[in-house]
C-alpha cells in the first residue's frame, strides 16, 4: 500500500487570514510529522502525530490556540478512530489538557468506555502523565478577542448573558466572523488499515457543556476497512448529517474519495445551506478526496514517493 | 399517510426477565401514548410521549428505572430526531433529571446547540420547569444490586476500585448480567414526518462521564424524510458502527425497514460478534421493521386502523 497521510486546518473564510504563509507552514510540517510517524507506525499514529502538531502550533482552533466559551474558558473536543477493530477513542468538553487528541488515543487503547466528559477525562489525562494546558499558554489575542466580541454582544442587546437560551442561538453569526478552525487528519498506513480524527476548541461563546462534531465517531471522524473521513464546520450541522459515516459508507458503495466527499457536501448544502462544512477523505487505495461549500480549506497531504507535502487553501 | 409509532424497551437477555406481563404491559401502554400524542400532534411528539411513559414505568434501564455509575449516582442519555429540517437535541451525562427526553425535546427546540452535557443541562431543566428525578424515587433494587455487583467486583480482584483503567474493561459482562435496558421509539405522523429518539441510564458501574449511543444521532437513533431507526445495546459498539444512520442510509438506498435492520444487525454481528445490538425502524410509507442478535427484542407497535398495540418481545 502506499503510505498517504492528509491534514487539514479548516474550512472557513480564509480571506480574512492575514499571514498565510504561517498556516501553511504548519500544515506542511503537521503532514511532514504524519508521514514521519507512518514511515515506522500506524495510520493511527499518523493521525494522532499530525494532529497533535496542530493543536500545538497555536494557529488553529484546537489545544493552545482553542476559542473560549461563553465563561471565557477553553473546553476541547476531540476523537480519533482506527479501522483496525473499528477501534475509537474520543473526549468532550475536556479542560486543562495540552493535547486532547492525545487523550483521545488513550481512551481508545482503554478498550472500554470510548467517549468520555467531565472529571473521568482529567484522572485519564492525569494518570497517563499527559501534560496540562497551563493558563499562561492560552494566547492573549483569544482572551482580548473574547472580551470584544462579549461586549458586542451585550451592545446588540440580543444577547443578556444566559446560557439557558438565545445568545447561544448566535454561534453561527460568531462562527462567520471566525477565520479558525477545527483540526483534522486521515491516514493510510503500509498495512492498509486506516485512521481519521478531529481536534476543537468548538465554536466562540459556545455554552459551556456544549458538545459539537469532532468528538462523535461518524460525525466529526469516522474510519473503516474501505476508508476514512474527517470533517470541519458547524458541529451542529455535521452532527446533524453524520457527514463522515456517510462518506465512507458512500466509499463502500463504489465511489472514490473526491466523489464522495462532494456529494456529501452537496447533499449538506442543499439541506442546510452554504458556509457550514468541509471533508476530507482517503480510501484504501491511497487515493484522496476533498469539498467544502465555504471559501477555502486548508490541508496538505504527502504520500510514498512525494518530495514534499502538497499545500493548499484554495480551490 | 398512515400514523405509525413504534416503541422499544431493549434488546437483551429476555429469559432472565421474571415478570414479562409487566414489561409488555408498559410497551402497550407507551405505544397507545405514543398514538395518541399522533392523533394531535406530530411524529416528535409521539416518540417523545411514548418514551416518557417508559421512563416513568421505571422498568427499563431509563429515567426512574436508569441503572447506577461506579459512584452509585444516576447519568443519564437521552436523544430525539425530527425529520423536519433534521433537529435534533439531545442531553449526555445528566443527574436528577426525571425525564431526560423531554429536556432532550427542549434542547432540540432551542435551535442552537444540539447536544449538551454538565451544568447547562441542569440549567435548562430548571429553567424550562422540568421535573428533577428525587432520590427517594431511585428504586430500591437497583441500589441493593449496586452494592452486590461492586461487591462481586471487588472479590473477583480484577477490578479495582479505579475508573482509569481495569473496571470499565469488565462492563460487557456486566451487561450480560443484565435484564434492564435502553428504550427508544420511532413513529410517522399525518404529515408524513418522521421521528426518532432514546433514553437509558447506560451500563452499569460506568465509570461517571461515560457517554453511550443514545444521545449521540446516527448511533443511538436518526430520523430523515426517507425513514427513521432507534437502537439499543451495547452503546460503545452502537457508536463505532454508527447503527441508525446505517439503517436510514439503506431504507434510503431501497432497502424496506426489514430488511434495513436485519443488513445493519448482520453487519454488526459480523464485526463486533453476537448479543450486542437491536434496532427498530419505519419508513415513510408506514413499513416498519426490527432486528437484533439478542435473546428478545422487546417492542410494540400501534397504527391507524389498529385496536390495540401489537406487543412482541420474542421472536
Amino acid at each position: 500500500m502506499p503510505r498517504v497521510v492528509f491534514v487539514h486546518g479548516g474550512a472557513g473564510r480564509w480571506s480574512a487570514i492575514k499571514d498565510r504563509r504561517a498556516y501553511e507552514k504548519a500544515l506542511r510540517e503537521a503532514a511532514l510529522e504524519g508521514y514521519k510517524a507512518l514511515l515506522n507506525g500506524s495510520a493511527v499514529d499518523a493521525v494522532e502525530a499530525a494532529i497533535k502538531y496542530l493543536e500545538d502550533s497555536g494557529l488553529f482552533n484546537a489545544g493552545k490556540g482553542a476559542v473560549l466559551n461563553f465563561d471565557g474558558e477553553i473546553e476541547m473536543d476531540a476523537g480519533i478512530m482506527y479501522s483496525k477493530g473499528l477501534r475509537v477513542g474520543a473526549v468532550a468538553c475536556v479542560r486543562n489538557v495540552k493535547n486532547p487528541i492525545v487523550l483521545a488515543r488513550k481512551v481508545m487503547e482503554l478498550e472500554s468506555h470510548i467517549l468520555i466528559t467531565g472529571k473521568i477525562a482529567t484522572a485519564l489525562m492525569k494518570s497517563f502523565g499527559i501534560k496540562e494546558l497551563k493558563e499562561n499558554e492560552i494566547r492573549k489575542d483569544r482572551v482580548e478577542r473574547f472580551l470584544r466580541l462579549k461586549e458586542e454582544f451585550k451592545k446588540s442587546g440580543k444577547v443578556p448573558y444566559s446560557i439557558i437560551k438565545g445568545c447561544i442561538r448566535h454561534y453561527v453569526r460568531v462562527m462567520e466572523l471566525s477565520e479558525v478552525e477545527t483540526v483534522g487528519a486521515v491516514a493510510l498506513d503500509a498495512e492498509g488499515d486506516l485512521a481519521a480524527g478531529a481536534s476543537t476548541g468548538g465554536i466562540w461563546l459556545k455554552a459551556p457543556g456544549r458538545i459539537g462534531d469532532s468528538p462523535i465517531p461518524g460525525a466529526g471522524y469516522y474510519a473503516d476497512n474501505i476508508g476514512a473521513a474527517s470533517a470541519t464546520g458547524i458541529g451542529e450541522i455535521i452532527l446533524r448529517t453524520c457527514a463522515c459515516i456517510r462518506t465512507c459508507m458512500l466509499m463502500a458503495l463504489g465511489l472514490n474519495p473526491q466523489d464522495a466527499t462532494r456529494a456529501v457536501v452537496n447533499y449538506v448544502t442543499e439541506v442546510m445551506g452554504r458556509n457550514n462544512i468541509g471533508i476530507i477523505a482517503i480510501d484504501h487505495k491511497g487515493r484522496i478526496g476533498c469539498a467544502y461549500n465555504t471559501e477555502g480549506m486548508a490541508r496538505a497531504y504527502m504520500r510514498d514517493g512525494m518530495r514534499a507535502p502538497d499545500v493548499r487553501i484554495v480551490p
